[in-house]
């Protein structure tokens, strides 16, 4: 796909798409307590997101080209971090990487189109050199992760590339990596999650995104609010604990009406567009609070990201 | 230089440069009369200038390929319109292509640096092939333009494609349709100026931005303030009249204190950072009354996105 003139819609090249998920995610507002194009935090700006997306471009270049998976996520967190000079979207490629590789694998669907089938097959063919690549990546950015289980020290991520020797003489691939960061206890890592469960989050915000009417910054503010309303905040759990991630999300569905957000069956997902339900006036307080709280759910806006470049892939448009 | 490892610094991809200068524009608040990072207009919203970033890349890697001038100009403005659905950056294009191609030019500087020297030489290499494609992008969009000077009638830009058999008879250039709109009487199309004058505004208003401080997107609005104080925009003249366009310069002039920016003399520069001399919360308050009163100095906007290049071509970092 990669290549395909940009002026053919059928052929939308799906780095320009994941390029643009990571800036309309950044600029989908009200996005209480993360930047967004009203807000920036104390440390960090609306305009190292941007930087950071154009970063990026490098290594989903390599993720489009169906390159391995681990060294493409390491690049684009180092050409992220190069240009940002600081972690704005190390969560956002760790799911796009893996997404571009499905988009490119015309082995269950024709090439261009991503499935969860797809995302499946490729989180399945990662290696140990791609878990190697991936604790790499961690030596570019400052990532806020949760203290491991007792088990995975050695793997502990913030010991970065110095864990090559044991994952390689563990053989640990990158897939069960995630497989340990899916399931540590209190609130699991959403992201690895998605890498172990096929993407179910992204897909279920691609839809919800889809079914929504107006700006897409504006559904990309609901999506945000509603899935962070239906699980708790990875970050949030690792900055504060899971009562705070918990509390957090009860907060987040107060500004939604008319759907019983915090049910865990996926059945209750609104059939009718989020915009019915979730008030972004309400939701401006919030991110007000948010902000001053130190609350900052960047997880979820993982996921959103995510959700925005299925839902591109699919047909969004920004279109006027 | 295209194709560098986006993690070396000293090998950024000009292309990248060029679309985190879309970017920055925009993001760029406030920038009374225009889209920005605050305010969407009423049928123009910040996410199709994103979408439109995007689109543009093949277009802008035709000329950083130093591919002809003209059909790349077109693709960029084919590719913008694809995803944005309407104009949202013709004009930013139309400085940003022969700037890339100056910067892989290196008959006189080296390749990846860009010096009005370089750019002039690119602009005098256009032939009647580039005319050709300029004029074919505009069936691409709509673009405002002012009243033809009758001479030029055979070549109003809204002629589109079939102004060609008259190009190509008598011969004109792509620079030499500049020069038509360098000066057609009240205000002059600054973008033609630019083009025929070597760049001097875009090269000024990156010296201005470099020499600024804080963050980029409130550099590219002071940038935006005292180049709309210094000279009155195109597009308001163009929408509205030359009496409008002189008030609109006067009322941006109202925001900046400690300089003369009304004085044609270029000496008369700050030598020191605009934010010394730019008042950014009295400016919030001439968006808004910009936008009541349909005031949309685009063409400013236009040359401060050119700027953004060329300063990042010279080291500026959004970093945080």
């Amino acid at each position: 796909m990669t290549g395909r003139p940009n002026g053919d819609p059928d052929g939308r090249d799906p780095v320009d798409d994941a390029t643009l998920a990571l800036l309309l995610e950044v600029a989908g507002t009200p996005k209480p307590g993360n930047v967004d194009r009203e807000r920036d935090l104390t440390d960090l700006r609306f305009e190292s997101f941007l930087g950071g997306s154009i970063g990026a471009r490098a290594g989903l270049e390599s993720a489009a080209r169906g390159e391995p998976l681990g060294p493409s996520f390491e690049r684009a967190v180092r050409g992220m971090a190069d240009r940002a000079g600081t972690n704005t979207q190390f969560g956002c490629l760790l799911l796009l990487t893996p997404l571009l590789a499905a988009t490119v694998d015309d082995t269950v669907a024709p090439s261009g189109t991503v499935t969860p089938e797809a995302v499946d097959r490729v989180v399945r063919r990662t290696t140990v050199a791609d878990a190697v690549a991936f604790y790499t990546a961690f030596e570019h950015v400052d990532v806020a992760v949760d203290d491991p289980p007792v088990a995975a020290d050695a793997l502990d991520v913030r010991r970065g590339g110095s864990a090559a020797s044991t994952l390689r003489e563990r053989g640990v691939t990158l897939r069960e990596v995630m497989e340990l960061g899916a399931e540590p206890g209190g609130i699991p890592d959403r992201n690895a999650q998605e890498w172990v469960e096929g993407f179910p989050r992204t897909v279920r915000i691609a839809e919800r995104i889809l079914a929504d009417e107006g700006a897409v910054t504006d559904r990309a503010a609901r999506a945000f609010i509603y899935q962070l309303a239906r699980e708790p905040d990875t970050l949030v759990a690792t900055n504060h604990d899971a009562d705070v991630a918990r509390e957090t999300s009860r907060r987040a569905a107060s500004v939604i009406e008319g759907i019983d957000a915090s049910s865990d069956d996926e059945a209750a997902d609104p059939p009718d567009p989020l915009a019915d339900h979730v008030d972004l006036a309400a939701a401006t307080t919030l991110a007000e609070a948010f902000v001053d709280g130190g609350i900052n759910p960047g997880t979820t806006a993982d996921l959103v990201c995510a959700g925005l470049y299925v839902a591109l892939r699919r047909g969004l448009e920004v279109r006027a």
